[in-house]
C-alpha cells in the first residue's frame, strides 16, 4: 500500500510512465537522503537477480569467470588508470579516518577544521571495473595457451552525474553492469566480438527486442591522437568490420569517432517511448594493459607480450535496461521474469492446506517445508491468498497485480487431485494437477516465456 | 600459475592456514591498493556465490524478502539513525564534486587548497543496512497483518578499521553479511527467535559443525542506561531465554550486557585452531524504529504503533564464515560447494567430443551447446583437461587441485556408452552413464554432501 495510491496517469514520458508502475508494482523508489541510488523493493529484486542469473550463466556459456573485486581503492590506483586524468571530476572521493591512512599518505592538519583537499581524497569510490580487473591479471603469470581470459562483475559502481541529470531508472549515480573483460591477442579479437555480438542478439531477442530495434555503431581511429601503432588498429577495426558484415545488417560507421586507446561498438536499442538507449558497448583498449604492465608469456618463450582488452557489457546498466523492460512491458512481465509468477485462491479456509501444498511444489520445495531449502532446482514465486474475501475479488485483485498464473482451489478440486488454472489475460480455466502444473512453469521458464 | 608458487608449510594460524590454501587453489587475494578488502578469484567467487545462494533460499522459506538498497547516505541519514553519534570513526566518508552537491549544504571553501571538514562528509559509505531497512518500512503505510516483515540484504559493507587490526579474511575493511532485518510485534519474538535459531543450527550443521561447536550468549538489560521501558525488555527477555530453552543446552548469560537498546544473543563458533569466532547475531533494537519513526496500523486502528526491530545474521561476515570453512575443510571442499566439482580427462583427442558431451550434460547445458543457457536447473563446475598429458599425470595434477570427481574417458568408455569415474580419494573407478554421473551429482547437492 504506497501512501501516495494514485493509479497510473497516461505516460508522457518512459520516466514517468516507470515510475508510475513501479508505484502498482511495488518495485523500487528513491529518496534524497542518496539522490541517484536506486532502492530495489523485493518485487524489482526479484527482477533485478533474475536479469543478472540469466546473464551469468549467458556469461558462462562465452567462458567468463565471475570475480567479486573491491570498492574502493587508493588514489594511486587512479593515477596509475589515467582516471584520475580524465575521469577524476566524475567520481566519488573516500575518506578514511586517522588510523586508516597509510604512513606514506602523511597528515597534515594545518589547522583543528582545515585539511588539504589532496589529502581527503585517500580512495576513489570506482566507477568502473577494469582497474580490478586488470590488478587480477597481473597478479599471476600467464601464458598464451590461457588466453582468453575473461572475468565477469556485477558489482555497484558509482558516478558523481550532477544531480540535475539524475533521473529515475535512466540517470544515476549508482548502478550495476553486467561488465566483462576480455584480455587476449590481436587474432583473437574476431572470435571474442563475434561471440559478444551474438550474445547481445540472443539476449535482447529473449525479450522480444527484434533486431529492427537494435542498431550498431563502428568507431574507427581519430586523426590525429591515438595510441599504438596503425598496423595494430587496422587489423583490429579490420576484424570488427568482418564480424560485423557477418552477424548484422544494421552496423554504420563512425570515422574517426574512436576513443584514442581503441576502436569500439556501441550498440543501441529504440524504446516504447521511440527514444534510443544505448545499452550494450564493446570497447577495445590497448592503453590500460600498457598502464598496468600486463603481459603474458608467447608460445616461443618471450615473455614481454601485451594482451589487449576487450571491455563489453550487453545490458549495459541494469538499471537503464530494467527501465527500458518496463516500458517495454509496461508491467505486463513475461512468466519466467515476473515477479509474481502465480497465486493460488483457496475458496476457504479448509482449502488452505491444499493449497500449501501446491505453493511447496512450485517453490522447489522452499516454502511450507521442514527441511533444508535446496540450493538449486526450479523456484517459482507463488503466493497464497488466504484473504477472507471472494474468489471473486480476489482474482480481480490479482490480475491487477499482474500475477501470471491464477489457481483456485475448492472441494471439486481435492476430489480430483487437481487445481483450476487460468492466466491474467484468459478466462478460460484448465483442471491440471500439480506435477503438470509444475512441469508447465519450468517448460515457460526454459522458454523464456 | 601463482608466481610465488610454494607448497602450504605447517600452518601455526589460522589466517597463515587460510593463505597457504588461496594459494594452492587459486581463492582470493589482497593488495595494498585496497587495504582490508578481498579480490575474491574465479573459484573463491564460485564458494562466496553458493554461500549466498544456499542463504537466499533458507531466507526465502523464514519469509524474507530481499532487497537492493544505497551504499553510500547524506550524513544526515546517519545523524539521524544515530551511527555519527557512536560510529562515526569507523565509517568511511565520501564526498561528491560540486555540482553533486545539495543546495542546502553550501560549500565555502575558505583558500584554493582548504575547504572545512565538515563539508567534505557529504555522505557516509555504509557501515551496516539497518537504516536502509528502516526507509524501505517508512515508505508505505503499514499494517500489524503485514507483520512481520523481514527484509534481506547481501550488500558490501565497509568499515573502517585500523590498519593495524586488518588479517587475510578475518579482519577486513569491506565485507559482505547475511544480513536481515525483522519489523515485527513483541508478540512476536518468540516464533521469530525460535526461527532464527533453527536456521542457525541448520546452517552450521549442513558444514558438518557440530552443535558442540556453536555456543550461545544471551546479554540482557543494563543496570543504568536503557532506552525504552522495563516491561518492554523483561518480556523481550523472557522469550530470548524460553527459545534458547527450547532449541539449545549450551546458552549462558551475560547479565547486564546488553546493548542499551536491546538485548542479544550472540553466537560463537570454534574453529580448527581452537580459535573462537563471532558469527551469527540476533540484537533486539527498541531505538532506530523511534529514530526513524517507524509505526504500523493495529487492529483496533491506532496509528502510532512501534514495530520492534531485529538484527540478525546467520553466516555473519561472508568473508569471515569463508575463512572458518577453509580451517574446517582444509581445502577438501565437500562436492555441494567445491568450486572444482569434476574433471573430464579424455585419453587422447579421438575422445574429446564424447568427454564435451558429459561436460555439456553436467554443466546443465549451460557450457558446449549452441542453446540459450537456461537460467536455473542443476549446473555442475565441470572441466575438460585436453592437455596432451599422460592420463597418469593429469590425475595426480586433478587431485592436488581437489576435484571431487575424476572422469576418464578412452575407447572402450565410448562403445560401452559410459565413463569411468572416481573421487579424489579413492582409487577405485567405476562405470556408469551420464545420466547416472548427473543424478548422482544431484542427490549429492541435495543432501549438502
Ligand atoms: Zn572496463
Ligand atoms: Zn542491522
Amino acid at each position: 500500500k504506497p501512501k501516495d495510491n494514485n493509479k497510473p496517469k497516461e505516460a508522457i514520458s518512459s520516466t514517468q510512465s516507470n515510475h508510475a508502475l513501479s508505484q502498482q508494482q511495488l518495485l523500487y523508489t528513491t529518496d534524497p537522503t542518496s539522490p541517484g541510488s536506486i532502492f530495489f523493493l523485493p518485487h524489482g529484486t526479484r527482477i533485478f537477480n533474475k536479469l543478472i542469473q540469466f546473464m551469468k550463466n549467458q556469461q558462462t556459456k562465452y567462458g567468463f569467470q565471475e570475480v567479486v573485486t573491491p570498492l574502493i581503492y587508493k588514489t594511486k590506483l587512479w593515477k596509475q588508470s589515467g582516471h584520475w586524468d580524465n575521469y577524476k571530476e566524475d567520481m566519488f572521493k573516500v575518506l578514511g579516518n586517522d588510523q586508516s591512512r597509510d604512513d606514506e599518505l602523511a597528515v597534515e592538519p594545518c589547522g583543528s577544521h582545515h585539511v588539504h583537499e589532496e589529502e581527503f581524497h585517500e580512495y576513489g569510490l570506482k566507477p568502473m571495473n577494469c582497474p580490478g580487473h586488470c590488478m587480477i591479471f597481473a597478479k599471476f603469470e600467464r601464458s598464451y595457451n590461457e588466453l582468453p581470459i575473461r572475468y565477469s562483475d556485477f558489482s555497484s559502481l558509482h558516478r558523481n552525474e550532477a544531480s540535475g541529470a539524475l533521473s529515475g531508472l535512466t540517470r544515476v549515480r549508482r548502478f550495476h553492469q553486467d561488465d566483462g573483460h576480455i584480455f587476449c591477442e590481436l587474432s583473437q579479437i574476431d572470435q571474442e566480438i563475434k561471440n559478444t555480438i551474438n550474445l547481445i542478439k540472443d539476449t535482447y531477442g529473449v525479450f522480444g527486442i527484434g533486431v529492427n530495434d537494435i542498431e550498431f555503431y563502428l568507431s574507427t581511429r581519430p586523426e590525429d591522437k591515438f595510441m599504438g601503432d596503425i598496423e595494430t588498429w587496422n587489423v583490429a577495426e579490420q576484424q570488427l568490420k568482418n564480424v560485423l558484415n557477418s552477424t548484422t545488417d544494421k552496423w554504420e560507421i563512425r570515422e574517426g569517432d574512436g576513443a584514442f586507446y581503441g576502436p569500439k561498438i556501441d550498440v543501441l536499442l529504440t524504446d516504447a517511448f521511440k527514444k534510443k538507449h544505448q545499452v550494450g558497448t564493446i570497447q577495445l583498449d590497448f592503453q590500460l594493459p600498457s598502464r598496468f604492465e600486463l603481459k603474458y608469456i608467447s608460445q616461443d618463450g618471450t615473455r614481454t607480450n601485451r594482451p589487449i582488452l576487450v571491455h563489453r557489457a550487453v545490458f549495459g546498466s541494469l538499471e537503464r535496461f530494467f527501465a527500458i523492460l518496463l516500458d517495454h512491458y509496461q508491467g505486463n512481465w513475461p512468466f519466467w521474469i515476473n515477479p509474481r509468477q502465480a497465486v493460488i485462491i483457496p475458496v476457504s479456509s479448509s482449502h488452505h492446506e491444499y493449497a500449501e501444498a501446491l505453493q511447496k511444489q512450485l517453490s522447489g520445495d522452499i516454502l511450507n517445508s521442514e527441511d533444508i531449502a535446496p540450493i538449486t532446482g526450479y523456484h517459482f514465486y507463488v503466493d497464497v491468498d488466504k484473504r477472507d474475501a471472494t474468489v471473486g475479488l480476489r482474482i480481480k485483485e490479482a490480475i491487477q497485480k499482474g500475477y501470471s498464473y491464477i489457481i483456485m482451489v475448492g472441494d471439486k478440486d481435492i476430489a480430483n487431485g487437481t487445481y483450476a488454472i487460468r492466466t491474467r489475460t484468459d478466462r478460460k480455466i484448465t483442471s491440471m494437477t500439480g506435477d503438470a502444473i509444475y512441469q508447465m512453469f519450468i517448460s515457460l521458464e526454459r522458454q523464456f516465456k
